[in-house]
């Protein structure tokens, strides 16, 4: 049987927040770098992200989500890199047992701008929860929210 | 000059929360009860607001953003029905200044279901600041997540 | 060797809370009833515990401090009752193992009063991490404080 | 009728946090740096801080505390900043009114030391709310504990 080793397990992560995830799409998330201390997503804006009708701006739970999947995937990629070579269906399994365990977003300023960047990087790695916190910024490099997220990982 | 009278602030809001915001109409957000101490909104499943591949749940984002929306209709909804009465383009324009300070979802059991429905009631009333807490459940009544969400209202 | 039973295990959280913990006691907190599902502290106002000195209100650190006492009551407490008999060694390893992970407090109204009850409940159980909501009322059921308290419990 | 210039208005916080409120003189938090950008707090193990017996750790609810009086320490600093000069009382008065409105703690790893500093930074500025997050460190550097503040400044 084929094992997936540590050093790909990485792109198993990627892969399902790029492109397994259907609401990761209906953002438009594309995860640009990922190792396991921080992640780098980027998405675009367009008009079904708007929020205030009036000011054009994100909705807030666009920036939610974009938060938490930053957050998921920096602390289920370091778990996953701890762990090792293992059968792809197994992968799957521990990666489907992953999930957030409560997030906090900080709204900080309006979500205006036409590309968005959301980073993020662990603050208490476990193996069983891991704590990571996240930012959103747009391509002036306005700081547009915080998040802290708490997730389930082993 | 044509003023809205307070009882019909809260129209104001509901064809707000269910028509004008782009993101709530991707999750199909439609309210189902509102007035100024509690909101009830719905939404039904649909393949593209799943996260998790394996297990077909509702993505973490769309929870985080139905709650948000319940949390900010309730609360802009009591500010608006303390205010007098005031002509439409005013009424927009402080509904348009409110916003998201900060929230928190504690995510409780998987986003299993066909139908869900989140509630919200206010905890905090003041004239600039207020705090709600929100609840979403299945269509078995399963209590999936809850919110706390803290809004700018004046 | 002699064992110390499920049903005693509460007995040895509560006195841990009650007795063994040197901040508990400078707040003065009592444990007034502990079940696996719920717990429920009493405090009494001293003027150490003051805050605001205009207002003479509870500092919020210590209404912080009361929340989390008693969510980490409820969710250590329900985490034991689920574990089988052991010496009572073992059993103090595993009560030091378990700890808070993240607390979210909010002020609702300001600390004034006599006599202070802080309850708390479960809202996610889990073998390794559980959540609990918690809330402050003073001697005239005015509603203080709410909490939300994340903990690892395995 | 003698007024209090802005440039003074810090020197009031400092000493409300310094000296006048009970409860910061319980945990022994002394204020080291202090302007309208960040606070440094400083305070010293001692028995009656203890949470853990076995482990002789800071008690969550000391961790809280400091958290939160920093953060509040940074936000009111500012807040009074912008304010133009006025008597004594009145500063008080406005500096009475200025409160938490919700705390997060996110606990990263036990809260072992002899001394403890405590650092804040605004993320979010504002005339009526402001937001700050907040650090915790041992002597030797080690990041025990992460917070974020809301605070009501107008």
């Amino acid at each position: 049987m084929e094992l997936i080793n540590p050093a790909d397990h990485l792109d198993k992560v990627a892969e399902l927040f790029d492109q397994g995830m259907a609401f990761d799409k209906v953002i438009g998330l594309k995860v640009e770098q990922y190792d396991p201390t921080g992640a780098k997503l980027t998405f675009v804006a367009k008009p079904e992200l708007i929020g205030n009708p009036i000011h054009k701006i994100l909705h807030g739970g666009v920036i939610a989500t974009a938060l938490d999947v930053a957050g998921a995937a920096v602390t289920f990629a370091a778990a996953l890199a701890r762990m090792p070579a293992m059968p792809e269906q197994q992968l799957n399994e521990k990666l489907a047992r992953m999930s957030t365990i409560d997030l906090r977003v900080d709204y900080l300023r309006p979500g205006w701008g036409k590309q968005f960047t959301v980073t993020s990087h662990i603050i208490r790695t476990g193996t069983k929860v891991a704590v990571a916190r996240m930012e959103l910024h747009n391509e002036q490099d306005t700081h547009i929210a915080f998040g802290t997220g708490t997730y389930m990982v082993g």
